[in-house]
């Protein structure tokens, strides 16, 4: 999405991909925060992250790069946490500790237990290097992102108030991180029937504008459907 | 560590394992806050964490878990940022947004895009699903440590003031992520020549003891050797 280029200093450049779940998070927290963005696509499917371009921009070649006035800013949850700090409205964390701590336990649930096992350089590996198949790829991922959504439906099942959100009545970092998820568990035709609790918050997040506009088939350099 | 019994309504528990590294990262950070804690050792090597006890602690099955008195905090990241915003002193995160961005960038560098691969589960699921032997799991684990660790000495290469510690000049959990990382490097024989930053910062916070007290072979539940 091109942003507010009246102030031209001022504007960020979200470095990501459309498919991304990385990308698709700090997208939804940027438009909760309204903070406006400049998009710029790091074409994955072309092998771009490898470039050196790219690689000066972050080693690590991976995407989201937040890139703002003063720096270069990687790592979805350092970056959620950074924005977090600078424009704390609407907050995306509950104000007690225990409270924080808890959506926090959620969002890692998803970004630690999940979603590293199914990155792209991941799952190249496992085809060139251990020799799998699609069937033994979606395998792999159905049984990462199943272990660990049936941990957070368990989790979400007691926190959260009616169904809605993740924790409580509120958007939190939880459902930034899940939303993403739940997409690539469509993706990978996880059979979503065992958690209706993600089911049901998939379903009031998607409704609102700040997810629905950050959905990667929203996205500008998403292929034409 | 069987810590201060004085306050027994006050002791926190930190239900982990000698060997795990999500483990080690908590344990330096409680001996950083100076904060007494009980250690309930959950033997990994013999399924515990999948028992319907610990299971009723964490439904994830996995650890850490810190128990306090009046919650249950798993995923190291969360149970950091918890421990740092209740005790606050001595401070592992820098004042600065960006300072404290790129603290959490290195540290999820090690927690995202490392750690997840080489957890016991994984390596059980490519042993018994795809057929790898200890050289192709050995292979896997050197891969995403390789990668991560070219990543990790680039960014500590500008960030370190002086090579004793990853970020400035003081420890923070960039540190108390790396450690226990270079820790598994050796044990799954990762070359540590290509890493002289990461090297030098091991053998500086290995000297502090907060740091040597947390070593996994200084833990009641640590095999004899």
């Amino acid at each position: 999405m091109l942003g507010d280029r009246r102030r031209p200093g001022l504007i960020m450049k979200l470095h990501g991909y459309y498919r991304s779940s990385a990308s698709y998070r700090i997208r939804i927290i940027l438009n909760f925060k309204n903070l406006p963005h400049e998009h710029i696509a790091v074409m994955l499917n072309r092998g771009a992250q490898h470039e050196d371009a790219f690689r000066s921009i972050n080693p690590m070649g991976l995407i989201p790069v937040l890139e703002t006035d003063d720096a270069l800013l990687a790592q979805s949850p350092a970056i959620a946490e950074f924005i977090e700090e600078q424009h704390p409205q609407p907050p995306l964390l509950p104000a007690g500790h225990i409270e924080r701590a808890h959506v926090r336990e959620m969002m890692h649930t998803v970004g630690c237990d999940i979603h590293p096992l199914q990155n792209l350089r991941v799952l190249n590996y496992l085809r060139s290097e251990f020799e799998q198949d699609d069937a033994g790829i979606e395998r792999w991922c159905q049984k990462w992102m199943g272990d660990g959504f049936a941990a957070f439906e368990q989790l979400a099942k007691t926190r959260s108030a009616n169904g809605q959100y993740a924790f409580g009545d509120q958007v939190s970092l939880a459902d930034v991180w899940l939303i993403p998820q739940v997409y690539n568990a469509r993706r990978f035709n996880l059979d979503l029937t065992p958690f209706p609790t993600i089911v049901s918050i998939d379903e009031h997040c998607q409704a609102l504008a700040e997810f629905s506009r950050a959905h990667p088939s929203k996205q500008e350099d998403a292929p034409p459907t």
